[in-house]
């Protein structure tokens, strides 16, 4: 093949005549933290480097191996230039453009705040220096990352630019370095990955307020209906059922209504389709937004199941347990009462238990599915086999697992103090809801016109039939 | 074909000309669900698109900055064309090829079926067109994973095809909308690709048969044994201790044996090895196919394993149990007796509960182990130093456990109700057999030869010594 | 640039001349157990195969659809060939020198045990054959993983030679059979990648023995201060709370404290940092070691946490702790005593369990998201924003819950038993100062200087001022 790769197109195809047999040079612009890191790396990777400083004679300590010129002499010599300098220290780089013309420019800075300047560095960058390759990236890792190789948050470099084969190059080199690579496409994507850093549980902030919410409003008012009630019709101080009682309470309260709420959407939709009679409608903002956070509704959901669980399992070690039991016991005693073993309060008592482990390992199983790892080993139907049919399967479970508490109580006048309902049954409405609507859209003839919409199919719309014909 | 590879040329550059310096265009046929969200997701990383339709001016949304033409001059435009189109409307491709002679054909298609036609869609669709260079790809992919991007199961695009350069092009922009890209080779595999989709657990089937099976049978016969005996002999209904009592005996019982069904192949397999003097004659189908399942028996077995834990932990909280202690306490009481602290009552007891939480956190470790980015993390001899030694110690302490929960009443007649061995005994044939087996092989003399035999070396075959040469 | 992309070279190809439409040949040398697996492998993923053999008539059994030639007709036809022999039988390939002239030899061999040779057995190959391109390359990988593709521990090749395009040439070959490659640089790294197999968990090493040495000193502290002293002093013989009881005080210490030891180190680097009043001089050895393996010690002390839970939560299931609550019971109506319902010590002991649930979810989820998919998946901020801030989070929790364990105990002469305090009392040592130590450093004029430290300002070196330009 006769490829005659010339040297100015050296960042380009990694193998060619390229890659020299040996070691290509890459040169470092800054010599701080990250860029002594980079550069450390970079040379135990095989490469050569030099880096460029504005005084090339007191920069400090550098890895050793590495040479330092001067910024225009360092650009000189290789293809590929790593920016390791603030963004408010880049004007000095328009007086180099000569020297950067045609060469692959990485930029691998962040800000300290979102939206501190009008346009992202890079692009910033490319303005300064028209006639170089800019290229983001690198600039999700720490310093720390790049010092001591790939590892948990920091596996993967994201990178963008507006030319293939200087992103290619990049690429190329984060790959050696031992990182993933994932390309975000053009340098217009340079604000997002400028973000990046910054961001924080964006995605898990309306279900954390979900959570807080409910938390909140089911901790004050079970509050008023068990402490607040008994000291003011009783006289009695059970204020330390605060701490576990009263926890144990709330957490299975909101456990069960998040796990509803991930449902709730799916079920909206398929109402909303059948509806409409097409699926080629756009959802509202509302319910697109919900069905993004129905993951992390149903995390949370299984954490406040996990604290219900050990919140349980930790009743008989407690000391006002113990203290009760033991009451009883002894004034059974000086009574001379006899109490009689009730079958039916064994059942129900045993079938409670029993539900709420499966619902619990069911849901666990549910969690554990939803690791990255493991779901990406599945195939789709297996992902929503397992979301959608065991998660039903769960959400039945830990309603019957509710109605088993109430049992007989539903009915009895004295379990509505104050005239309010207890908050087990508050927490049955929306999963009730659930059940009931799944159920109907699972009939025969309801299932089978959603069926047909999903695939494509739409109500009264003749002109329009070419949708028929496409694929789902 | 004349194919002297010269060394300088063999890996060559994933860009010579190709990557325009801009956005390349990609041409989509069909306005279907998934064609829309493929065009969004490809205008969003940066490509053109152009659409293909029969009624170019009447197909519905379309994503933004999308072109519509016809078929024809959709095709001519680009030379990738995604095929978004079911199988049964393939038929008008036929006509199409002059204008897709050349040109890479990405076929997408599933089927709502297995086997519901002859040959693979992909086959077929190359069969129409042989001018064109068919992929099969992206197939196992929901529209929705396309639109909100790679997420859970939807992060891996297989591919395969018969032309390497036409593959390397649709992975070139798998991996640039964000997927990891697993080539399957030819476009034989197709049909393997399409019934991906279609998958349903397969490799859990034989283990879930099995735990259905074991649970099924000790649950029968533990009813019979515990309810109904008690039932006939003594006229007491402890119909109740179903749900939770006699789930707990069947649970730890499976667990049990499925964790000891995990370590028996190998054992067979060491066995067999032995016998025949040499590795390199392949083991029976059925050994081979257990020894695939080994990995799902195992979590089957640690979910019931978790099962049991649950169902203990919950066992002070059961009216039942607090009932017979205050029982027990209030007829000792009654009668005036005085029971005597028993210190090895309290060291079995204590001992069992201590082998049955070291066994559960030992078996914890090995799922958590087994999970994908954890087993991905570790080396080889990391991974089988977990999985065997570990392993063999939790078969260890987990029989121990139902060893101590036996104690002496292996040997009193009472425990052999109806001449029948209770269920834990049953349980204990399995991990007994494999952990005799396992120290016979750890014996010198045995395990010296198994590992020599594991080296290459063959017993008595004199006429073919080159394998000892080689590499195991 | 010039480069006028012609449409119909778009899809185009990697690969140049390269990838034949069809099949490439690849060669193997050696007929062993790896060499079979590899060649039945490449034959799946559609290559073609021909082995080397020294006698090919008389080989055993190959995979169907590979030829056997001599060692040199077999090295003439293909350009890539694989070397699956042992090291020893390394010298024939001397001779072969002509035919290998300037092919990519893949050299899979390990070694027994480290350190065997002077030099690593790819860089001797490359001593013997230098016209040949050697690659390190799948050794990491068991024959096993070959034959039945990438799973588990399998799914990394590893690799490293000099010459660029050689290593493409077998990254390419490992991709289509499935596996992801790693690039680990120049020959030099043959090395490491051949220890690599007989690697046991390093980084596991200090914390084991950290763990096992607090456990051992714990245990025996304990042993007498419970145990012997009871016995020595009171005569009564409580041998059997070794099991459970004592195992129960030994975990929460050892966990409680390594938990501490996660975070002293971060501490101690930045009183460090505070007291050089600059970040770029390194840390000393040990405490750079001792960084590394943080994450160790936490997931060991999560181990430890965890069997604390269960032996915890097995408590009432005792027969010691029901015997004991029972002749408490029996004790009390026989002296006619009673006990009156504290609610100070309910609010303590409810509290105790609240922080103790708690700070174990928080560190279960510590442990989660240092699953490597999971913590890949979160950026830096994030990262750090739950290993550090909720990870004191989890510290305060777990040693205020051992704190209140404590309650009026500390001043109490009787708890003091032979002088010796008790060990949960030795055990809140390293905690406590870690968290003074740590609400030290977040007062603000403390944690402005050392966030400033560490954007890279430095204390008093005028001379120095470049850093300050730099990009942390």
């Amino acid at each position: 093949m006769s490829k005659e790769v010339k040297p100015e197109s050296v960042s380009l195809s990694p193998l060619g005549a390229t890659a020299a047999p040996e070691q290509e040079l890459l040169c470092i612009f800054g010599t701080g933290d990250f860029g002594r890191s980079l550069g450390q790396r970079l040379l135990q990777s095989g490469y050569k480097v030099v880096y460029g400083s504005r005084r090339p004679h007191s920069c400090g300590p550098l890895p050793m191996g590495a040479k330092v010129l001067s910024h225009a002499a360092a650009a000189e010599s290789s293809s590929l230039v790593f920016l390791c300098i603030h963004r408010q220290h880049y004007d000095f780089l328009e007086s180099l453009a000569p020297q950067l013309k045609g060469k692959v420019l990485v930029d691998v800075s962040n800000n300290l705040k979102k939206n501190l300047y009008p346009e992202a560095n890079a692009e910033y960058l490319q303005r300064l220096v028209p006639g170089a390759h800019v290229v983001k990236a690198f600039n999700t890792l720490s310093a720390w990352a790049l010092q001591n190789g790939p590892s948990d948050a920091n596996r993967q470099v994201f990178l963008c630019g507006n030319r293939a084969e200087a992103k290619q190059a990049v690429a190329e080199t984060a790959t050696k370095l031992g990182f993933s690579v994932l390309d975000r496409g053009s340098l217009s994507a340079a604000r997002e990955l400028e973000d990046f850093p910054l961001r924080l549980f964006p995605e898990w902030r309306l279900p954390l307020l979900i959570a807080i919410g409910l938390s909140a409003f089911f901790f004050f008012y079970l509050l008023i209906r068990d402490v607040v009630y008994t000291y003011v019709v009783q006289g009695k101080d059970i204020s330390f059922r605060i701490m576990v009682s009263l926890a144990n309470k709330v957490f299975p309260i909101v456990s069960l209504i998040m796990l509803a709420l991930c449902y709730l959407p799916g079920i909206i939709a398929a109402i909303l389709q059948l509806y409409r009679g097409t699926k080629y409608r756009r959802f509202p903002d509302w319910l697109d937004r919900w069905m993004l956070c129905r993951k992390q509704l149903g995390l949370l959901a299984l954490g406040f199941a996990s604290l219900h669980v050990f919140y349980t399992l930790v009743i008989p070690i407690r000391y006002y347990v113990r203290f009760k039991i033991g009451a009883g016991i002894i004034s059974q005693i000086k009574e001379n009462r006899t109490s009689e073993f009730d079958n039916s309060i064994a059942w129900r008592g045993d079938s409670y238990f029993s539900m709420g482990i499966l619902g619990f390992c069911l849901f666990l199983l549910l969690g554990i599915t939803s690791l990255p790892s493991v779901s990406n080993a599945l195939s789709w139907r297996e992902f929503s086999f397992i979301q959608s049919k065991l998660g039903y399967l769960t959400v039945f479970f830990c309603t019957f697992h509710a109605y088993l508490y109430g049992w007989d109580r539903f009915l009895r006048p004295s379990t509505y103090k104050w005239f309010t309902p207890p908050g087990y049954m508050l927490s049955l409405i929306v999963p009730s809801l659930v059940l009931v609507f799944k159920l109907l859209l699972l009939l025969p003839c309801v299932d089978r016109t959603l069926t047909r919409i999903r695939q494509g199919w739409e109500r009264c719309d003749p002109e329009d039939d070419s949708k028929k014909t496409l694929l789902t």
